[in-house]
């Protein structure tokens, strides 16, 4: 574990999952599972078949005959009676096997007339058959806890008819844009913004507040943020300069800081403190830095808090579409664009940029010692979401 | 081009981007640009400090020098006096450079005492130092139609002032459950949720309705669906069994079927139709196939009526954790896990698996014509979102 990681797991250490509480799974979308999803219903619930096509006992199918079609079945009739031995039924995808049967030959493969079927080869047992629990069984764990339910998690949800979920309680996070630059409206607040999308993208639930660099306002909204808030996010004030006051708001308050500053660039001057039991994560000013420092080190904690199993980005390593250089003595971040070939090209170096983030969907990640990296090596990429 | 690509060009070519409406940017999150953000404000909006430093005009400082400091500027402080000749300015990083200051020694390199800074190596013409308008000029373009606007993007729009933004009208998509077994209650629907959920999370509007496998009945939904929607999308009904309505009821509408039958695995028998001038987007039943049907077809033409630039999920060309085999005559998709290592190793094969879509976070595609693929090889994957 190099220093950045060293950093990351002692915040990560510092902050705990939030209570869990039972919601129906329509209204779960977006939540993380506190508790893994038992199956009420098995998936599928019968055995069925796989496939348009004939049912029947694998023994009875041995090289070319013709058996008698006893029966139809259709994807959601009834069950059906028992297939007598030396018949067939003629069964869809998705319709239940009749008791005894054990393998479904495809259509393809059987030709119907005058109420016979007439196979073409060999059935084995087991084939083009769909076991009743072979995805899930009754009883069994269709998701773990730490999962994020999407589409595809509330489609099983549904088939084992998982009525109501365990999922963590959204945290609510006061977002805190610093500066009189910002307070007054001289500039404006880009990060509040961006802050409160990737926020709620991520399930959470944020608050915005912005105040001036006096260090008696910082401290006052950092104690209103405290009181209804699980988690503040501060942006701008971690600096060295004589004005940067969120350390000394913390302080203020009793609080104590336990990380500031961090072998990275951009994001610096990032800032993890705790405050009345509760974490203060603070951001940089610069909008590219800000970004930085949310995905690599305060997006993770949140996300422990939320419940989430995975706290980083989906990572892969991807080629460089151009060389870049890592930083003496600290980390990289760079955002880059996906090119159509599967490689990696930054847009924009600087702590400030906002566009290069606006057009990046990968950041990119050079650990503290490296050097300079040709064009085409791979370098880890992080993969970012459409909507934050 | 392959079939299966070939025919996405045909579905495409027969849906358009949905009108346009300006909206304030506060209420824009999650929708796709129609026209390109112009800067009403340059980015940048003043020349400024990259860094806490010195400023200077790069030619007073050759070698060790010491200057006079005869001002401060903090970030947000009014526009500053110019600086004379053979002086220095304390600069903060966002701090707006005074007239004449071409360059910013960092602080590191600086020895201030007494009011005079002593310079340990030669100032170089602009370093440290940010143009005004170097992310966008004032005017410029800062995102580009067909871009949507998660956290990233909305942080450039309000840095460079943008009032509104001209998006692409949300699609509302009537999602049609068919089938006795789901209208009757007797399976669970576990499509409709998924595909609801995921088409929200692409910020379009569905209305869900459910309905048996009777042609009429499935017209009447059709066309009530066709009646407040800008597309359908139908769940089940479209392969060869005597129960499959969707294309029938098509017909029975005066509509148009133009696709039925695509040579992929799984995902078959997915349709696309117009009826009245709107897409019908026909998928299977089976839950595996359903949710690849949409990821690989229907997605993307809804995307197009969305207004985005990029129809399909991001794909890299990923290594395998084991051996997978394409399908003789057609293209194959595989539910896949992304591994610590950037490896991806398939999660269920199955048409009808409900498991291994929740568990997976990217989709192979191993296009028509793919044998055998090793271990360690590359495949295309395409990357999946956690929320949808």
């Amino acid at each position: 574990m190099d220093r950045l990681e060293q950093i990351r797991a002692t915040i990560l250490a510092e902050v705990s999952r939030l209570p869990p509480e039972r919601v129906p799974v329509a209204a779960a979308a977006g939540r993380w599972l506190a508790a893994p999803v038992r199956a009420a219903r098995a998936a599928p619930p019968q055995t069925c078949s796989a496939m348009d096509g004939y049912a029947v006992r694998a023994g009875d199918v041995a090289g070319t005959v013709s058996l008698p079609v006893a029966m139809t079945v259709y994807a959601g009739d009834p069950p059906p009676p028992p297939l007598a031995p030396g018949e067939a039924a003629r069964v869809y995808t998705g319709a239940t096997l009749p008791p005894g049967a054990d393998s479904v030959v495809r259509e393809e493969l059987v030709r119907e007339e005058g109420g016979r079927a007439a196979f073409s080869r060999t059935a084995l047992a087991g084939e083009n058959v769909r076991r009743a629990g072979e995805d899930v069984p009754e009883g069994g764990e269709a998701l773990p806890a730490g999962v994020r339910l999407g589409a595809r998690q509330l489609a099983l949800c549904a088939a084992v008819e998982a009525g109501e979920v365990e999922v963590v309680r959204r945290p609510r996070v006061a977002l805190i844009s610093t500066g009189d630059e910002v307070a007054g409206g001289r500039t404006p607040d880009s990060n509040g913004p961006a802050l409160a999308a990737a926020l709620a993208a991520a399930g959470m639930v944020p608050e915005r507040r912005a105040v001036g660099d006096e260090v008696e306002a910082v401290a006052a909204a950092l104690a209103r943020g405290l009181e209804g808030a699980d988690a503040v996010v501060t942006i701008g004030g971690v600096s060295v300069g004589a004005r940067d006051q969120v350390p000394a708001a913390v302080e203020r308050l009793g609080g104590d800081v336990r990380v500031h500053g961090v072998p990275m660039k951009p994001g610096k001057p990032f800032l993890f403190a705790r405050v009345g039991g509760k974490p203060v994560l603070g951001l940089p000013g610069s909008p590219s830095a800000c970004l930085v420092a949310f995905e690599v080190l305060a997006r993770p904690a949140l996300l422990k808090m939320a419940g989430a199993a995975r706290l980083l980005r989906r990572r892969v390593p991807l080629p460089l579409a151009e060389p870049v250089e890592g930083r003496p003595g600290r980390a990289r971040f760079l955002w880059a664009r996906l090119e159509e070939d599967g490689q990696v090209r930054p847009v924009g170096h600087d702590a400030a940029q906002v566009k290069g983030p606006a057009l990046a969907d990968a950041l990119l990640y050079l650990p503290e010692g490296t050097g300079a990296v040709e064009r085409g090596r791979p370098v880890e990429a992080w993969l970012l979401e459409d909507d934050a």
